[in-house]
């Protein structure tokens, strides 16, 4: 019998803890031995619930406890997750995690610390939910040097560009509708602002390239510019806009990362992911691309990757199977502005300003959507990078600038 | 170092070879040892190869070398691979395979050989090539009861549909152009009757299920009947035709599992997987819905998925941690006959038989497409098993069965 404690009893903690109750006989059997949750970490009380008698509101019943091999942490934040993953590593403890900001902030420290105590720190359920993506990343495609990383990786927009593009809602009345399914925090920053998928495509990175990457060291741009017109510019161009987070290995060995919205052709897969799904495409040197689909947050879905790794824990119960990566490394990241792409660039125009834009951008490509106002220019650039686009933009007189989009194919 | 030995130096053996060349200095890293190429069996010459120094044609100079632990076979076919796959295990070798006709007949046995000696037998790229699904279903996916796994397995048929769809080709030029890519064998049948994605099925159905299925048990209906007119009709009704894989657990604990054509409507994902790619959808009680994607053949691709494995058997080469099944249970597998499914049905009437059709079939939702002739029928049934379905068609009379498909969302 391995036991487990659970740290943070709120919605992923309690699926947890249900799926291991549900599944017990089948994850007896693949585990190799009973999985049994000792003790709940969490501050609430549960009146009534199956776990009340588990339940503790002291940290040290946990650490303290040896029968606990294995601890799950559910509490999200960084403190004082962090201070209590730290103890349970040290106190030779395996960790699961779905902490996105714990990983992203302290990955490196926190896998050299299991590494040094011959225990595992796992955290599958941090990026793209229920989807397994990190350990195929990691294990099955470790024949391949990893070029690319492109991903839907917050359902939530996803859910409200999916909103804007079928039924032409605005942003705030899709942001609205998304807070009132629950699915976006009364305080939405997190998600549309771009910070969430930016410390899921940071975690990717770390674990793809080999260093870690600060999510403040990374663009990142959500979808609060993003406007119907927007949307019906790349209908226009039989595309469709997503908030992608996106990893590229440039020739160099630094690596162009960001999160921004993203006009993308339909023929890319993940135009066709729609709701709150995500999904994550990887483009490795032998393989190609391949793509991770699947729901990317909710209860039962997180919990079944949290619980796939607490499987996988007691399995390798006294033996570092995680992986490693270097601490973050200055000068690693390619500095936005010289990031190269091209743009569906969107203008209000005061004459025909055409003749310039030829001269100013060379071959663009026209754009028309349905119902735009005469004075109204949009058209793609070719690529290149912001820094240039910025310097033509200005060049470009008689036009003001209503909307820039990067354009491409994954 | 680790030495490894490939029997069949054929597209995907040779494909080991370069990525174990081309990304050697990761692999090292990854593997935590040197992985290097030994010896090579096969009964051809390779005049001028990089590798010619290593060929031998007598399995036995790779059986008795003792610093090859780690044996890949790549020759395909079921005879001499199958007894030089168990001679390396039995003789404490690792094995990694490509070949899905060596899983899905002899995949129980040898799993059972390998754990009996503490090493493994890996076999990740036998379905969907590139593409990680088998780990990630066995492993990531391990705290769920899986309970139906449909997919695209095979990438030539999907080529050829998707020139059927898209194109409007015939079968025949369909066929003759993918044979002209070199997507099919100049005897194609294993492709377009269904026998390799059957195998793939099989092998997925034993791996989420547990018990051994062997291909001759299952219901395997290839593409040799779907015809442009039923590729129109599926197009009038918002939906495409793909080849399926379909593997479902029922309530009594059985399996309903075949390969068949089945018109599938445009919201589900796997309708977006186009050209040779391979898809994989695995529902799990825990996760719901997830989805694997990618190239599932191809030298590169494949190789990535064989080399994935042997780097995992270098990182546990006496650790067992290959997965078992049970062998083959009578009685296990739904006779298809009794497995349910709306049907799309196209009927050539002498004679006005909606009123009939009415009486017989319940509620139908009628089909119009454009173009079709005027004493044409065409409507979807409601689910019904194949024998009730039958016996309703037998019923109908005024009207001949032009084309029967199964019909649903996945």
């Amino acid at each position: 019998m391995i036991g487990v404690g659970i740290m943070g009893y709120g919605t992923v903690g309690s699926g947890v803890a249900e799926v291991l109750s549900m599944n017990a006989a089948s994850i007896t059997q693949k585990a190799g031995c009973q999985i049994e949750v000792k003790k709940i970490l969490d501050l609430r009380d549960f009146p009534g619930d199956p776990n009340e008698g588990k339940l503790t509101k002291d940290f040290q019943d946990i650490l303290k406890d040896e029968s606990i091999q294995i601890v799950v942490e559910t509490m999200g934040g960084l403190h004082p997750a962090y201070e209590f993953v730290k103890q349970a590593l040290e106190a030779d403890k395996n960790v699961v995690t779905s902490n996105k900001l714990l990983v992203a902030e302290k990955g490196d420290e926190l896998l050299q610390i299991a590494k040094e105590h011959q225990r595992n720190f796992f955290f599958e359920a941090s990026v793209g939910g229920g989807i397994p993506i990190l350990w195929p990343l990691y294990e099955c495609l470790a024949a391949n040097e990893v070029t690319e990383i492109a991903g839907i990786l917050n359902g939530t927009t996803n859910f409200m560009l999916n909103k804007m593009i079928e039924e032409k809602m605005t942003f705030d009345d899709a942001l609205a509708l998304a807070q009132k399914l629950g699915y976006a925090e009364r305080d939405p920053s997190a998600d549309i602002d771009g910070h969430d998928a930016c410390r899921k495509i940071c975690i990717l990175a770390a674990l793809a390239f080999g260093n870690h990457i600060y999510p403040q060291d990374v663009y990142c741009e959500g979808l609060r510019n993003v406007t119907l017109e927007d949307v019906a510019t790349a209908a226009a161009m039989d595309s469709v806009i997503k908030l992608i987070g996106h990893a590229k290995k440039c020739d160099d060995g630094r690596v162009a990362i960001g999160v921004y919205p993203m006009v993308l052709k339909q023929q890319c897969l993940l135009t066709h992911v729609s709701d709150v799904f995500n999904a994550v495409q990887v483009k490795g040197n032998a393989v190609g691309d391949v793509m991770f689909y699947g729901p990317g947050a909710g209860k039962l879905p997180t919990a079944s990757a949290v619980v796939g790794d607490v499987i996988d824990a007691a399995k390798h119960v006294s033996m570092n199977k995680s992986p490693v990566w270097a601490p973050a490394k200055e000068g690693s990241i390619v500095p936005q502005e010289n990031v190269e792409s091209a743009f569906v660039l969107r203008f209000s125009c005061d004459c025909d300003v055409t003749p310039a834009v030829h001269a100013i951008f060379g071959d663009v490509q026209y754009v028309y959507r349905e119902g735009a106002p005469a004075n109204e220019l949009a058209f793609v650039t070719p690529v290149l990078s912001e820094k240039v686009l910025q310097e033509k933009i200005k060049q470009l007189a008689g036009a003001t600038l209503i909307s820039s989009l990067r354009f491409g194919t994954l």
